[in-house]
């Protein structure tokens, strides 16, 4: 009887093979669509090795994905060969190689099955490192290759003649594979998916279509849609479709006396879950990509919802990809700095130590390039090809720009954190993180106008939101500055309004450290609720209230290019946790937590917060608060009143 | 009509598919046996762009090696498809990508033809770089990623039955794919080949050999053999080959007095061209892997040969692929080393500055690898998992060797002079190696012993011949040294002799830089004329005439692992063209040139030695010297004195 095995590839390759699979799979129209950024590659050849003794005769074999040969103590076998050894000790390399695919093997032996155990190199020349594995890929006939869905079968609630063809209605926005059967092999179709009806129905201009035909019965790949239309379709097809999902266990939940916040937090799951797949996803029906600056906020909607470690993984080994690391991440600067202050916020929350080991020698080649795109001041300054995003916005961009120097402060606090915790000296970033702050206080701060600027060399000294809500969230604003932020700044009408639902997120955030609930409260009723009353069944990549019909889908200048289902848009499930149950860590992996639940202008509430090793259950309501919480080290603070949570022990208070 | 399109890639992208290929096709009785160092693949995802005006309405196609989506002025287009343009002016971008394989496109167009002036990037924040094409894929039907081979039909001399099969002898060696015809489909049978008769019917040792069934009709994958002996097969069947080459012009020959001298160039000439390939091969049977080393002595022999420059610059691309470098080319220290040195060369011979424009930035990063392997002297020394070779030698490798460290001096001055030819300052470079030449001499000459020793640190005080080879080679050593080196080192029989033909072939550079000619021509005649006499229609990878029978065919511990047609066994051609016909360049590019032609041992010779844009054609005995260059900027020198060579103009000298 042999031992479990894993299939077991070179650490990061399995991720960075997804992400590339991932992000070649954008279509329009037919057209297969690649991202505009450098695109990074799995290994194509891997040694696999592992030292061990044999107490008694024993056998191995070795399967791969692959091709090469095992090798022990310099004596060749095949792959799917079963090796006899005798008693001794050995030391095993397995070579494997495959061109563009995921090197990878597995081992079946009740000494030496191929897991955690073992270790990897690219040359004879490289010091082995621990493999990557997934415990998903327990069997020989789970290829590595293949991502660790799950499917169940759907169907759609109505099937609608329209001129000639039929409009199939799946009832909500899903992803999944279409099952199309009973077809006249003759009978040419087009497949026309929608988010919307009427992009379904719009057959120049739906974003994403198929022309079939010579077949009886097609499966087709999974994709975003609620609506299908199929051309040339009778009623006499049957048509089917496998929901494709990532079983995620929801560990969060929220319910209120408002039934819109309650419908609200529903589909903000519902979209959310959608969107987690190989790794946090932008939207699920146009680019497919991961972008670090969505996949930011994805997180902190993760860690209130699935708590789930792997995806966060995934998404950040995916998109750093493999060095060298010439170019901004999606070729953005402020998502660059967003993937270290990420890494450090993960960690924190999840006190994955070993992730961090394993990840820190790129993250320094990150820090390296960082530092590569500073001007004399110590600024991060846009060279030729970087893009300097930060939003959709009337930002005065000219030259070094407060938001991204914001960000670089928080990069700086994050790796001398993340240094930290591995022992290392952080005093350069932390003396750096200083110097920077100064720095940006002399060139930015405008006392008049209350706030920082946007650019000090244009002369302009444009005051936007954006630099100002980072000042606050990354904790570089002064008591007395986020005071005058919020008056001058936040609350100043005549400063552009941000119009974007991404950066709409950080100043929820902003405004949620603040206690501004009435202004939360507002927008979950006008801008989500908003949708929900056109009939979203996921939440939009945007909204805005004065357009009508179909102006709603339309977005970078494309009919139905907006997405209706985007990850950003489930941003309550972070607010509600966060502001509202009021669970964060406030030492890394949560070994110290603190709740401070808050009704806002709630009546009652009750609900759960994952934490690393449980989970926070609050109730709250005019009379009382109760909360338990299945993990020690949290602090309940109410009232301005501290109270200690003992483990599995529920503390009650009365509301006086 | 449209204008010659050619096939375009991402610049380097070519050469690192093909040595990936390459290096990825070696195999050990049936296993594939990958490189044991890092594997460089080619990009995934390019983007090829162009900016034009249209004067009249034209006709574009795109075909691609790959899937994406053409772009023209931001509208979208397929693949294939006939694309109209009215009179304007335009910006196309084709995206491609492509998981396994060559991204690649080919662009029919009367005005945007693709060809070298058609530029690519990786990511839309990189700056667009020309792309890199090969005139040989000059239509849509030449995939690049199929090789320029060309194959010409090859049968056996003899066919004998020999027990339960029949042994082919092809009557010398070749590397060829087999053809076998009119098998009986039911008939397993084993192909055993064999670069010697022996170890064609040594089944249980042979190192290449494939079993094959179910078909009446194979082609094998090309390989080296002369003979094959297929188990099972009987007379009835059809055995022939195609032989796989490269087409390249012989530009060099030599004939002389000497018979022996004569079939010793012209097995030479075949041995080198069996081992041109994709890049320069070391052995064309057991690695048929690029070795940098090797390949340093072979760019040496094509300058006297071929004058082939793009095996060259394929080569030098292909074997040091992708960033980020981090580890030695090969894992060895001093092939990192000759990658430099020999890319100077090539630019001196070829005057191509070109490619070391487009080359420059990746050997600045080779560079700044190799500086971050030095110690605090500032020596090269080996860390953990770098392969310091140097020779297969007692060299005392304790901490700094000086063998290295010669290699070192010679990077510094080659980088200099590649960085003068870029108008950029030398300075740095050529402070390092004066700074790193004292060192040397303080460090490890010694003169009791006349030479330099191997290492100081080890208190040994060894002196091998290695580091004094390259000390006079690459003009380190002062002419008081070169002298104390040739008597105490070179003809002293208590250092130990040099034994592989590798070290030998700098060996016979140096004796022959000192006029050592009775040397060469003892080595001639006993080395490679002992391998002809033994039968070699190749050379071998070495040889030891005190060996018999197959002991001759054995190395590395395997019975049959020599190979038996090695590049470097082509060295008398470069020996004969540097010394005999005594061609070379003096300034990059042949601009300037020296003939000093010398009998040697010889009573007379006559030859040619190509040159950048012509070539040198030389004849010599005990009473005439005929010298005619077809390039201008010859000097000849002969008898201590100097002539200028006229264009096309033959110089006769009297020989007194």
């Amino acid at each position: 009887m042999h031992k479990q095995s894993f299939w077991i590839w070179h650490y990061g390759d399995y991720e960075i093979f997804h992400t590339m699979e991932l992000n070649l799979r954008r279509e329009v129209r037919e057209k297969p669509y690649p991202p505009f950024w450098r695109l990074s590659t799995p290994n194509v050849s891997v040694k696999f090795t592992k030292d061990f003794n044999c107490e008694n005769n024993t056998k191995i074999t070795v399967h791969a994905n692959g091709e090469g040969y095992v090798s022990i103590n310099a004596e060749k076998f095949s792959f799917n060969e079963e090796i006899t050894l005798q008693k001794g000790s050995y030391t095993i390399t397995v070579n494997v190689f495959k061109k563009v695919g995921l090197p990878s093997i597995f081992v079946e032996s009740d000494i030496i099955p191929s897991n955690g155990s073992w270790y990897s190199k690219l040359s004879d020349s490289n010091k082995p490192m621990p493999v990557g594995f997934d415990t998903y890929y327990d069997s020989i006939e789970k290829n590595p290759e293949t991502f660790s869905f799950e499917y169940s079968e759907i169907a759609p609630i109505s099937a609608e003649i329209i001129s000639d063809g039929v409009l199939y209605d799946f009832g909500k926005e899903t992803f999944a594979c279409l099952n199309i059967d009973y077809a006249d092999s003759n009978q040419k179709m087009s497949v026309y998916y929608g988010e919307s009806r009427e992009e379904a129905l719009d057959f120049e201009h739906t974003y994403i279509l198929e022309n079939i035909s010579k077949s009886s019965y097609y499966r087709l790949k999974s994709r975003a849609f609620r609506y299908i239309f199929i051309k040339g379709a009778t009623t006499s097809l049957k048509v089917t479709a496998d929901y494709e999902y990532l079983p995620l266990k929801y560990r969060g939940n929220f319910c209120c006396d408002n039934q819109l916040f309650n419908q609200i937090w529903e589909t903000s799951a519902y979209t959310f879950h959608l969107n987690c797949r190989e790794g946090f996803m932008d939207g699920i029906k146009r680019d497919r990509w991961i972008w670090q600056g969505d996949a930011y906020q994805s997180s902190k909607i993760n860690n209130y919802l699935f708590f789930d470690d792997a995806i966060e993984k995934r998404t950040a080994i995916g998109i750093l990809g493999n060095e060298p690391f010439c170019e901004h991440i999606n070729t953005i600067i402020d998502y660059t700095l967003f993937w270290i202050i990420g890494l450090y916020d993960y960690y924190f929350t999840h006190g994955d130590i070993t992730f961090i080991k394993n990840i820190f020698p790129k993250a320094e080649k990150l820090m390296e390039f960082i530092e590569s795109r500073l001007n004399d001041e110590g600024f991060i300054v846009g060279r030729s090809g970087d893009w300097t995003f930060i939003d959709w916005s009337d930002i005065d961009k000219t030259g070094a720009i407060s938001a991204e120097q914001m960000l670089l402060i928080a990069v700086y606090n994050s790796f001398a954190k993340i240094k930290q915790a591995l022992n290392l000296d952080p005093a350069k970033e932390l003396e750096k993180a200083k110097t920077l702050t100064e720095k940006v206080n002399y060139f930015f701060w405008d006392s008049q106008k209350g706030g920082f600027i946007d650019s000090y060399e244009s002369g302009k000294r444009n005051v936007t939101r954006h630099a100002n809500i980072f000042a606050i969230m990354y904790g570089i604003a002064t008591p007395k500055q986020i005071e005058s932020i919020k008056n001058n700044v936040l609350k100043n009408d005549n400063i552009t309004k941000i119009t974007t639902p991404y950066f709409e997120g950080y100043e929820l955030d902003v405004l949620g450290k603040l206690g501004e609930y009435c202004y939360i409260e507002n927008m979950l009723e006008n801008y989500w609720g908003g949708m929900l009353k056109l009939g979203a069944t996921t939440f939009w990549e945007e909204f805005d209230p004065t357009k009508n019909g179909i102006e709603h889908y339309a977005m970078y200048g494309g009919k139905y290019e907006k997405s209706l289902c985007h990850a950003w848009g489930a941003n309550p499930i972070y607010l509600f946790g966060r502001y509202y149950l009021g669970v964060y860590p406030t030492s890394p992996g949560f070994e110290t937590f603190k709740v401070e639940p808050n009704l806002g202008g709630l009546k009652k509430f009750e609900g759960t917060v994952p934490t690393k090793n449980g989970e926070v259950k609050i109730y709250l309501d005019s009379t009382h608060l109760k909360v338990t919480a299945t993990q020690s080290g949290g602090t309940l603070i109410f009232n301005d009143k501290k109270y200690a949570l003992e483990k599995n022990k529920e503390l009650i208070i009365e509301v006086i």
